[in-house]
């Protein structure tokens, strides 16, 4: 049973439309359509993958999206992207030159897919939703400013007058906003979110560095000390704030006290005041306050994601629901074919299995309860369990016996090892490209194997239970460590291509074996006997891509970074010391900040988490037919006599029987390999009970972190 | 009518008897004797300060209490205490040298006072209470243990041989141990607790490392590449390990990098992927393990004290009670024999006040629930609001209305503001002792008049209601700050006592003016062209008191640690490194990031009550009779308004009328003055109903954390 494409599309912007208020009621027309089951089956899709595309109910509309959504479309969008933004690498000033026809080319293709993904997605959505959307309005305007850009630099290139590269910054752009940048956007979100609290609490440190900037001139002005480069001591305000504000990152403690301390000892009283008020206490409250939004976002947008999850569901649900008696229901045909289409590759008895599992006592129709956990059900994976003999072992029992094939056979058990194995051959890989690059012999292969083996002590590490829940929690931050190397990716890029922009050159770096003259004072004599030179600090430089973002590594470890701002400020202008302070503030207050937070939650989640075991109501029920396999706790060896065991305890365990002997289980991911939002989400969903329709699409969008707050915090819940 | 002094003695470890048990039921017996009056006394004023001292119920032990608790006493201790700190100051090495025989006199004198404050104790308590206290015990040996060590040095000193005044450790244990000092001990205990955990991940940070510098000296070894000081580099495993430690505190953070750097760009991902691990995940990782114990253990100490709060208002109550009608209650004039007894300094129209409040409806007693409020009502400020006008006002009128008087009122009426000022000239009389010292002018008086001015922009601040939460929670952080204050001393006191044992004039500093060639290399040839000698640190030094706890102070900051104790390896061992790295971690790791916990827990309690306001029932209480004044938002002038609007509404309000015509007002202190510790307590006070009369003594005393956390966490408090 089904409404037309067009009431459809209406609901997909209007709260949804009451249940028994569709308009064909009678129930002899029970056949969905098609179409019918392409819409059900793209709304199922997006629930279990939390897709959140406002796509067109039209046929042609939802092939288009099943088009757009394969995954060959996907890597290529993310090839391209990478591509365009690696051009740096290629474009002057390059680690590896190419002519400015061939990088530009290259650029012009990487345009042409995005506004090709574009077309795509206008194909998908209606013309109204698509405009709406900030993202595509972007990726249009950086489309067309790089397009002029290329242009005007291309003809003043003719000509010989030299220009500025200025649309190079929009091409970050591309990876925020293309829709399968979710986490990275959620992220910048959460920056955007936290800017006005932590803007007022920045006004105030600044107040406060201005005032003991004032009192420090007051102090120390008219003494004529001297710091040990001999320079003059807290003369001038400006550069008072600068050694002050550098002071706050600690990384000129304690050599900017040093002068005044050697005078008298007293005056270490007031670097200690200030250290204590600015470095401790207000980059405590920087961390408070960030951490706060985080929290309250990270929790209102896994609201969200839950409750747009529960709304696909029901629209899915009342496309192909039938009456049945009292209720409705959806049939085990239409059940079936849905499943085909949205989970094409699975097995016909893995199919069986899911709808043993939605239709428990067999009665020839999914209910509604049954039919919104669909979306969880196909996100379980399904494995073979060994039952039978392995072929290897009927045909060839020597080879299969043999050490070669029992290793292979214990690397596949096990598999949390292997992990481990892999990442170390990932290091040792990385290790020797290094080392092959410079020199190579056999010892050094048999040193790495060395290493490789001790790796492998992490593994009796992993068995006391103790650091098991650290190992547990540092693996599941792992995936979101990816989106805040996004993150990164995208300020470093945008702080490089303006680096390089400002620092092109003025500094250079001569190898160590150099006679040149210039080796001592990095090619500039602005630098002559400077911190930066003596410390030979000529290869922090911005020449390249390359250096460009090791240099801002090391700024963001903040050790030193007054050095590199000052020695790039003596080849250029004092100014360019706010570039530095910039980056500071938007990288270390902002996001390491938000990357600490992220790690204070979950191990906060896994830590109130470690006793208590959330299983959600499908866990259950897999688990009470016995069809389950916690992938920890138990060895494999014993896996199968437990569940043979359970089996024998089914009472209406029959089917069951057939199934299992096919040797086909539920593997439950543990909660081990849970990341932090997806046990928050599934707490979460745990918690609305199955009739619980959630609020219409519209209040879903715009629910704000204020309206979860309970307005009475309890003892329990205020921290 | 009260038990017998042995059986609440008994009720004193045992459960509470149930209520209606008591062994004298006869309602004629009612008068409570002057003992029973003082026994319940006590209890009140334990409950009303949150004491915890288990005294006997004899009525001697009980006036001795009264003794014990008196102002002077404790006053005295805290003296004698710190007195005992100071003496490092004039013992070798000293600031100010005094003789042997004078600082031994005087601690002797000290542990006299302690022995007699025991004594005092003792007497308090009973035998059992006091031998079985592990801080009784600490006390008395460590008074011993001194004792011990005076007479070993002094005799040895008579016969010329040097030896170490070992005990001078033990001093911080009589600032720890005293009764006084709960929470410094909280502090202590919270760092304790940390501890396994903390250590587990310590464990796993330690393997990294190890790891780590295995592979930098498998890649770097044997390149022959020399630091920028041209010493070797990555040769030995030992230095590596140091070095990489020191890159987890990011101290040496870019220089180690260099020479591998300038070799090759590609040998920074080892450093960087380095960085990433230990600095930025493995620091989180401390951060959350402290914060998670920190939290936790908070939580349970205020469950903690709150019960045993109700718990002694329940014993005061039964010593008390009379039976009326059905119910127990507590007699008006045997309440305010109590009260007298209580608070003996309070106005009898103060004492009328409350008993208004307790006897809402004037039936001549106090039932139980009402009894219970009694220690939270006497916390409660009462203060004379000016109805009447100002005396001066209607004797003097010119006077009054002069400029200079009208400040004064101007002052008393902006108490932030006042508070402000206050703050602002300590600051000043601080830097004006530093200016004395050197020079002073009239001039730098009034810039330093002009500093204060500034100072007075906090209140422009303070107006914004964005910067009102910061700056609120900032002001109740401050009584917290000073026990983490007596943490850090007693740290500081124990590792400045050892390093100055270790390296005492091994470093000696020159003034810059100094023409002695050793001002070069701070007087140790071992420092000649080092590091250390180069920055100029030689007043880094452990050569007294005040010297060691400003290296102290730097070491805690971390930057350039490892320069100072690379320092002070060179002058004595390679092994006394171990002390600097002791130092970090026990400061940095455990003390800063418990500091940090701190701060973050004081502004999520801040920010969970932004918007809701607790009111206890008293405050709730007070504001229907009309008799609370809120001390924020409302100006004065307004204020006198609001009140007499609000009694006019009053019903039942003569009696009322004649109190406020007295100009008696309760001041409810703000939620902008209270502490996160008052917060939380009141928080959690208020979700105990009344009738509770939460568990037993001994279920208190072992409460644990993990009795409290929810089985099944929810999606509001799982993070």
């Amino acid at each position: 049973m089904s409404g037309t494409a067009e009431e459809l599309e209406a609901g997909n912007e209007a709260p949804l439309p009451e249940e028994g208020s569709s308009v064909k009621i009678s129930p002899e027309l029970e056949v969905p359509t098609e179409e019918d089951l392409l819409l059900a089956a793209a709304y199922v899709y997006d629930a279990q993958y939390n897709r959140n595309i406002p796509f067109e109910t039209s046929p042609q509309a939802i092939r288009f999206y099943y088009l757009y959504n394969h995954w060959s479309m996907q890597i290529a969008t993310y090839f391209f992207i990478f591509l365009d933004l690696s051009l740096a690498l290629f474009e002057e000033p390059a680690v590896y030159p190419l002519p400015f026809l061939a990088t530009s080319l290259v650029e012009v293709l990487c345009l042409c897919t995005f506004f090709g993904r574009l077309v795509q997605f206008a194909k998908v959505t209606s013309r109204t939703v698509f405009w709406k959307d900030t993202k595509n309005i972007c990726i249009l305007l950086a489309i067309l400013l790089t397009l002029l850009d290329l242009i005007i630099y291309g003809t003043l290139r003719v000509f010989n007058i030299h220009s500025i590269r200025w649309s190079r910054f929009l091409r970050p752009l591309f990876l925020i906003n293309f829709p399968e940048s979710r986490q990275i956007r959620r992220a910048f979100r959460s920056i955007r979110n936290t800017l006005p609290e932590v803007l007022y609490v920045f006004l105030l440190l600044i107040f406060n560095v201005l005032m003991f900037s004032l009192m420090a001139l007051k102090l120390f002005g008219d003494r004529n000390l001297k710091t040990v480069e001999g320079s003059s001591y807290f003369t001038n305000i400006l550069d008072i704030m600068f050694d002050l504000y550098v002071l706050v990152t600690t990384a000129n403690s304690p050599d900017v006290m040093m002068p005044a301390y050697n005078l008298d000892w007293r005056y270490s009283l007031f670097f200690i005041t200030y250290i204590v008020i600015n470095t401790y206490i207000f980059m405590s409250v920087f961390l408070a306050v960030v951490y706060n939004n985080y929290r309250k976002h990270l929790k209102n947008e896994i609201r969200k994601l839950a409750y747009m999850k529960r709304h696909k569901m029901i629209k899915a649900f009342n496309i192909l629901k039938t009456q049945e008696g009292p209720e409705f229901v959806v049939k085990e045909a239409h059940w079936k074919q849905l499943v085909k289409m949205v989970a094409p590759d699975i097995s016909n008895s893995h199919r069986e299995l899911l709808l043993r599992i939605s239709d428990e006592e067999q009665k020839g129709y999914v209910d509604k309860k049954c039919f919104l956990r669909l979306a969880d059900l196909l996100n379980i994976q399904v494995i073979t369990m060994k039952f039978k003999r392995h072929p290897l072992e009927i045909w060839m029992p020597h080879i299969y016996k043999s050490s070669g094939s029992l290793f292979i056979q214990k690397i596949v058990q096990h598999r949390f090892d292997t992990l481990i194995i892999i990442a170390a051959l990932m290091a040792t890989i990385a290790n020797t490209a290094i080392k092959s690059a410079v020199e190579y012999n056999s010892q050094q292969i048999l040193d790495i194997i060395f290493i490789l083996r001790l790796l492998r002590l992490i593994r009796i590490v992993d068995s006391i239970q103790r650091f098991r829940v650290i190992l547990t929690t540092l693996i599941n931050i792992i995936p979101t460590m990816l989106t805040f190397g996004g993150l990164v990716l995208v300020v470093y890029y945008i702080f490089a291509i303006i680096g390089m922009e400002l620092f092109k050159d003025k500094v250079q770096f001569f190898s160590e074996s150099s006679t040149d003259t210039h080796a001592l004072d990095c090619g500039n004599p602005a630098l002559k006997d400077s911190t930066f030179a003596r410390s030979r600090y000529c290869k922090n430089n911005f020449n390249d891509l390359a250096s460009s973002f090791i240099v801002l590594m090391e700024l963001t470890v903040v050790n030193q970074w007054h050095v590199i701002a000052g020695g790039f400020a003596l080849v250029t202008h004092e100014a360019t010391k706010l570039f530095f302070i910039a980056f500071h503030i938007v990288v270390v207050i902002l996001i390491v900040n938000i990357f600490v937070a992220f790690i204070l939650e979950a191990f906060f989640v896994e830590y109130s988490l470690e006793k208590s075991e959330i299983e959600t109501t499908i866990e259950k029920k897999i688990q009470e037919l016995g069809m389950g396999i916690q992938e920890e706790d138990v060895p494999d060896g014993q896996l199968i006599d437990n569940m043979e065991t359970n089996e024998n305890d089914l009472s209406g365990g029959e089917e069951m029987q057939k199934q299992s002997s096919k040797g086909l289980f539920f593997r439950i991911a543990s909660k081990r390999y849970r990341t932090v939002d997806a046990l928050l989400q599934r707490m979460f969903e745990s918690e609305i009970s199955p009739e619980d329709e959630g609020p219409s699409l519209d209040e879903i969008l715009n629910l704000s972190p204020s309206d979860m707050y309970p307005k009475n915090p309890t003892f329990e819940n205020s921290a």
